[in-house]
């Protein structure tokens, strides 16, 4: 028999039994690569900038030149040229001599500084007056001061954000090597479950929980596939874990909340290898019956079979095993910051994942409990996201803060 | 002349001078309509669920037979049959009698309550012993309860998150009609400015600009279209502003942060059309080379040179202009909420977008301000995201919380 399992200690079970697996790579244009993760380390092939270069618009100078200026007692400097964009300057600064320079410009040989144009006066007669001194190294960056020839700027295995797109741009790679994605196969279990285009006849019901978990594993970066809904038996259920497993590194089994299909879903998993079913039952609301199995290498997940349950149990738990399976470390996560408006007093003894609404008022954020009873799906679209009431909490008082993790 | 706005005056303009307009609509499948804006309300074709359904593993029963039950005192009912799931039960609960019924399951006609088996004993001889009272509607979903027939449970214009793509699968929608997306053309300027995979000669550098931000419109679900870089002249860049607003429906111009092409690209706005260029300058740091025209209903943009400086008003301003452009009201943001590590004075008299980097310790978040001269671009992928330091702040302190917009 097994015991349920916190949520710490189903998180404990995720890292001791998951690791890390090479999908492979494959080749694709940076403007295909957002999120996916790099799979080289991305080395800078020169400096950059790969020359002194202007970060204002001014005037290159020497600056000692231009040391005691002042707006009463501004420095005269004759000017002996200007510096054209990707142009290098064929000329260089000598004492008493400045150059026009735009931002983004290469400074001449000799300058040391840029003046921004703000603290000029151009009466147009060949000099340029200016009124505030200058230390060497004002107004520009240095050649290789930004990025180093031979430096890694972009580490393998990081997730490519949309900043790291114009690094590897500056870098000159058009296209990168990034990891395959995690394929995640979907089984919808359940006699009463019926495809979506059907209509429901007596006490069927439409197959919710495989698009809801296809739709979140598309926002968490993995390759989802379908693999249809299975009659409620061992050999029906089998035969397609089976299949899943391999051609996918996670498989999810939906439906089927009540005990008989757990088990036959238990049984299925322990029969397919070694390690076999790690957590059955996790001491959490909403999500008890949740199974989690490893056959080989492969993750095997049996969520609950309400929707909203199964929702917030694959953004909560599968969320993680794919972090540890891609080899990631657990992320700072973005939240909504909102003051609660409600009591919501909790059970003690195990955790909770509440969902709430969100809503703003005078420019602030407020969170709203979303009560409902177990098994209905209207909550699911009416919940923006959710708080963890922690084991022991006696829940959270309204004009408390809380963090929503938004779905 | 134009006055530097402050950006609060900006997103006013943004406000003032921006509405809705209809993309066109697409009909696509719900496997694809994850992040899209749905164009034509969901109505429920029926009540969900469609029958009295169990919610949990147990026995239907007459409430009021169990009225009184207690584990000392049990009461007694006889087993009448087994609701089987996803199909219409032949008995009908009568008082003293009582039925298996597994979650999912139809209440049997005459039932109003289901006993959670845990509640419950069978001794095996055909009655089930029950143990703790139940009220009729425990257990259980009435009919409709859930959604109602007729009812709009997805409307017009919102954006489509995961747990919407189920409640369409259980509304039994296999495709649905979505907005087209908002086509952003990216222009680069500069004659400094080559392709990304050539290698700089002298004072070249490659285009930055135009894969960040094609990489952040991706992301903020646009449809990004780069057209090329253009060289420093008043005919080049109007002749490409021209073509990328007939295809587009905001257009970026992107790199040239020195004021001769400011001016340049002002002049192109205003020589296009109606009403022009409405912003030239922005009191923020960084950024404040930002310019915002409008021609007709299309919205131009001229962001600053520097990457990094663009990078940051895309996201801030950019952002703004397309959710009111989609009819969008501002959504609450994500944050990630850190303390700061550094002291960091400010300017007064202007806001300031800092980049920050997110670590953790000890289980707390925390932020530390990016140093670096204008125009570096390493700042880019060194920053996880910004924090707002408003006007007239002197900054944020060492402790202080603050709330981090991720990148």
């Amino acid at each position: 028999m097994f015991e349920v399992k916190s949520v710490k200690e189903t998180f404990g079970i995720i890292y001791d039994n998951f690791k890390y697996n090479d999908p492979g790579s494959e080749r694709v244009s940076i403007l295909d690569a957002l999120g996916r993760l790099l799979d080289e380390d991305l080395v800078s092939d020169s400096d950059i900038p790969a020359f002194n270069r202007s970060s204002v618009d001014g005037y290159a100078v020497k600056a000692k030149d231009t040391f005691g200026a002042s707006e009463s007692m501004p420095c005269q400097l004759n000017i002996v040229g200007e510096v054209k964009m990707g142009e290098k300057p064929g000329f260089a600064i000598k004492s008493d001599t400045a150059a026009y320079i735009p931002t983004g410009g290469e400074l001449p040989e000799g300058a040391d500084s840029v003046v921004m144009v703000e603290y000029t006066e151009d009466f147009g007669d060949g000099d340029i007056f200016i009124n505030k001194p200058a230390a060497p190294g004002n107004g520009l960056v240095y050649r290789g001061d930004d990025v180093r020839q031979g430096s890694v700027v972009l580490k393998k295995g990081q997730k490519l954000r949309s900043q790291d797109i114009g690094m590897m741009a500056a870098l000159g790679y058009v296209e990168v090597l990034v990891r395959k994605k995690l394929r995640l196969g979907i089984i919808s279990t359940g006699d009463e479950v019926i495809p979506i285009g059907s209509a429901p006849k007596g006490a069927q019901v439409r197959d919710i929980n495989s698009y809801a978990v296809y739709a979140s594993a598309l926002r968490m970066g993995l390759e989802p596939a379908l693999f249809g809904i299975v009659k409620d038996g061992f050999d029906e259920i089998q035969d397609t874990v089976r299949d899943a497993m391999e051609k996918c590194d996670i498989v999810v089994i939906s439906g089927g909340s009540s005990m008989g299909t757990k088990d036959v879903t238990v049984k299925v998993i322990d029969s397919l290898g070694e390690p076999g079913v790690l957590v059955h039952g996790i001491a959490v609301k909403p999500g008890k019956p949740t199974i989690l199995g490893k056959v080989g290498t492969k993750a095997v997940i049996g969520l609950p079979g309400h929707p909203a349950s199964a929702y917030v149990i694959f953004n909560v738990f599968v969320r993680r095993l794919v972090e540890v399976m891609e080899g990631r470390s657990g992320s700072l996560e973005e939240s909504v910051r909102a003051e609660m408006d409600t009591n919501y007093p909790s059970n003690q003894g195990r955790e909770e994942y509440l969902s709430v609404t969100l809503y703003e008022k005078d420019g602030k954020a407020y969170a709203s409990p979303v009560f409902g009873k177990s098994g209905m799906i209207s909550t699911l679209t009416t919940s923006h996201g959710y708080i963890h009431i922690s084991r022991g909490s006696e829940g959270v008082s309204r004009g408390q803060m809380v963090d929503v993790m938004v779905f």
